[in-house]
């Protein structure tokens, strides 16, 4: 039987509620999902949440109530400390409404380049300083549909993305936990491209080669920059391939999710056709 | 020199701040189109404003200092009535924040599948029943950038989306006014289709062809569903292609406007390829 909070002042809940800033999640390597399908693929995905925090009242469909069922059996086996809420400190930690009820902690994401298994020709998606949530998340989603082998995302001290902000996770609508997602520096990262001999595709309205006359096939990493800026200068100069989409409206641009999903499904072609 | 305008009592400003509701849009066959951007679109486009509202104090780069003068030299020889706010009354009229100090009244767009001049071998886009303003705009920036010739989108009384939506119009960066854009109801939509002969390729998680091992060349219109529940039966009876996208991981859905760009620019590479 989960313990039922009612306060503000009670521990657990004012951390809770200190995990909407990334200042403490990333002190305590901690975050929170929420969402029934973003829950479901945590669990899915054998990840042990530390923490699950449920209002029985918002459970109103059979995926709540089975998600919610599934926490009471790892509440009994595991180390999750499941706590039931009121209607009220629910809302004051949820980030979105229609949250379904059920708000989990996790310990952050520990993959690493090195624990990546990779296979003969594989194709890497690295995410370079997207400043919106929303479109990184989008992103992951693309990557999980297409069957990329891993997304990479740079780190950089105090800037770019933050693979564990709660918009990402829910934006991704799970693929986040789905897939294999790493944070690099860039410098670990060229380092470790070099080592592996995996190309770098990077994408630019600068590149000399239309995305879909060049060969994707191979042992690639296709590079996305940011919505302002694109890539960094240090990607352009390692770069083995300068991709661009060609553009024949008026507008003149893409959205980063969309670009990035043109040019890894024409990839993804590539590998069915000639596989 | 414009009338500086101060009072919310003003009927101008009452009906401008009027017009942020749709009824009021739809009964006066106008809308409000914000973001110096997408005003440059507008204006570029040859479409005739009919009231204008600047902000001179936001006013704070060249672009909009540029428009402005256009919209000066209109004032002086169109129909345009050109206004100068405060920035408190513009902070009320005006629907998102950074808005470049410059919004526009225009008449709601008059294509009609008549008017349509086409190709030998157009390419369509037809998007039935969005139901995100968000998405709608960003696949008409997307069909900018690909060269579509025209995008139609299903109108049914009392559902489905605005295009007229002034978040349509901002999520387009303006490609609403730089495209051929018509609304048109599924039953007049068929008709002239059939007499166009131009095929009817409909996206569907049931499709039975993979979208990248079918034939995208030729007189084609892609039908595009809504977010929540795809195509209408209609459109699947009606169908010549029912295609998918093969997905390969576990969230195994696309956005809406992601999945448009992957087919849609692989309709084009395979055009340009023939070509």
């Amino acid at each position: 039987m989960a313990t039922l909070l009612t306060s503000l002042q009670n521990p657990r809940i004012k951390n809770l509620l200190k995990l909407q800033n990334r200042r403490y999640r990333d002190a305590q390597q901690k975050t929170v999902v929420e969402g029934i399908r973003e829950i479901g693929c945590v669990l899915h995905s054998g990840l042990l949440p530390q923490e699950a925090y449920v209002c029985p009242e918002l459970l109103t469909d059979a995926a709540g109530t089975a998600v919610y069922q599934q926490l009471q059996a790892l509440a009994k086996t595991a180390e999750l400390a499941l706590f039931t809420v009121t209607p009220e400190l629910f809302a004051k930690a949820a980030y979105r409404g229609q949250s379904g009820g059920i708000l989990l902690v996790i310990p952050y994401l520990s993959h690493s380049l090195a624990s990546l298994t990779l296979p003969h020709a594989p194709l890497l998606l690295i995410i370079d300083g997207s400043e919106k949530p929303g479109n990184l998340g989008a992103i992951l989603r693309t990557a999980d549909a297409a069957g990329i082998d891993a997304v990479i995302v740079t780190s950089q001290p105090g800037s770019g993305t933050d693979i564990h902000n709660p918009n990402v996770v829910r934006a991704s609508l799970g693929a986040l936990f789905t897939l294999p997602v790493v944070e690099a520096t860039p410098a670990e990262l060229f380092a470790w491209l070099r080592h592996q001999q995996i190309q770098i595709a990077v994408l630019t309205p600068e590149g000399e080669r239309p995305y879909a006359q060049t060969n994707l096939q191979g042992r690639l990493a296709l590079v996305m920059g940011s919505e302002a800026h694109g890539v960094q200068p240090q990607w352009l100069a390692e770069a083995d391939l300068r991709l661009k989409i060609p553009m024949f409206g008026t507008v003149d641009s893409l959205n980063l999710s969309v670009a990035t999903a043109v040019v890894v499904f024409e990839a993804i072609r590539q590998r069915q056709k000639g596989g």
